[in-house]
């Protein structure tokens, strides 16, 4: 399986990035997952960047899910359905402005991570460890806390 | 306002008791947040454990929420509600084996992350990411990301 996540700008708290390195590392003993950061735009002119960044990402996927917290909230067996079978995936992580409504409209569909509001550093690492989840789940290692 | 949360064991993973202090001191400059640790009891045996733990956590709050994933999903709005007003307010986080029914009874309620399942401790850094975001919404900071 090839799972593929675009995100907009570098991780800037450590403790996150290193969370986020440790699930890649184990994601990739079991799965081929790449992250694609999309460059972010500055100044922090709202409309400009989601413009530019929504080109950036519809030039390198036309078929993905959205991470959106109006989407649709999965469970993380729901999430594991989702990723069964599928030879490849690719998710589209919003930046701090969230994504334009390009992106919104393109996306396959919306996940919701929860009803709370998560900052977009955090729900990588969330999100993250929900897919080292779906795919343990998936091949029924047990793997839990 | 005095915050509590009661969790089971120290924090293992490095990366999360950075970020866990980090918001432990950012919400000490608005409101007073302890974490009372419960000595998590080895050999695993889960229901003895649960026992002690159980009591440990009763013999210092006897009202208190309990976050719990099958408990009620709020949203950061509705948990700032939650907080408003009030001049404490105690929280109970489950260990690797969630906590006893003892303690499920006694909740004032129980508050859902997510439809997901998220490990333990990173549990305990987004809770904390939620009550700093929840004290920000109160007191109208515009905190956001």
């Amino acid at each position: 399986m090839r799972i593929r996540l675009f995100w907009i700008g570098k991780t800037k708290e450590n403790y996150l990035n290193e969370g986020i390195n440790r699930y890649l590392k184990l994601i990739n003993q079991m799965a081929k997952i790449s992250v694609i950061e999309i460059k972010e735009k500055k100044p922090y002119r709202k409309e400009d960047n989601l413009l530019s960044e929504t080109k950036e990402i519809l030039r390198q996927t036309n078929s993905f899910f959205l991470l959106d917290e109006k989407g649709k909230e999965y469970t993380s067996v729901e999430l594991a359905e989702l990723l069964r079978d599928k030879s490849s995936i690719d998710f589209v992580l919003g930046g701090p402005f969230g994504v334009s409504d390009e992106i919104k409209k393109r996306a396959i569909a919306a996940i919701s991570l929860s009803k709370m509001t998560f900052t977009h550093e955090m729900a990588r690492l969330i999100f993250l460890e929900q897919i080292y989840r779906a795919i343990n789940i998936i091949k029924g290692t047990g793997y839990h806390h």
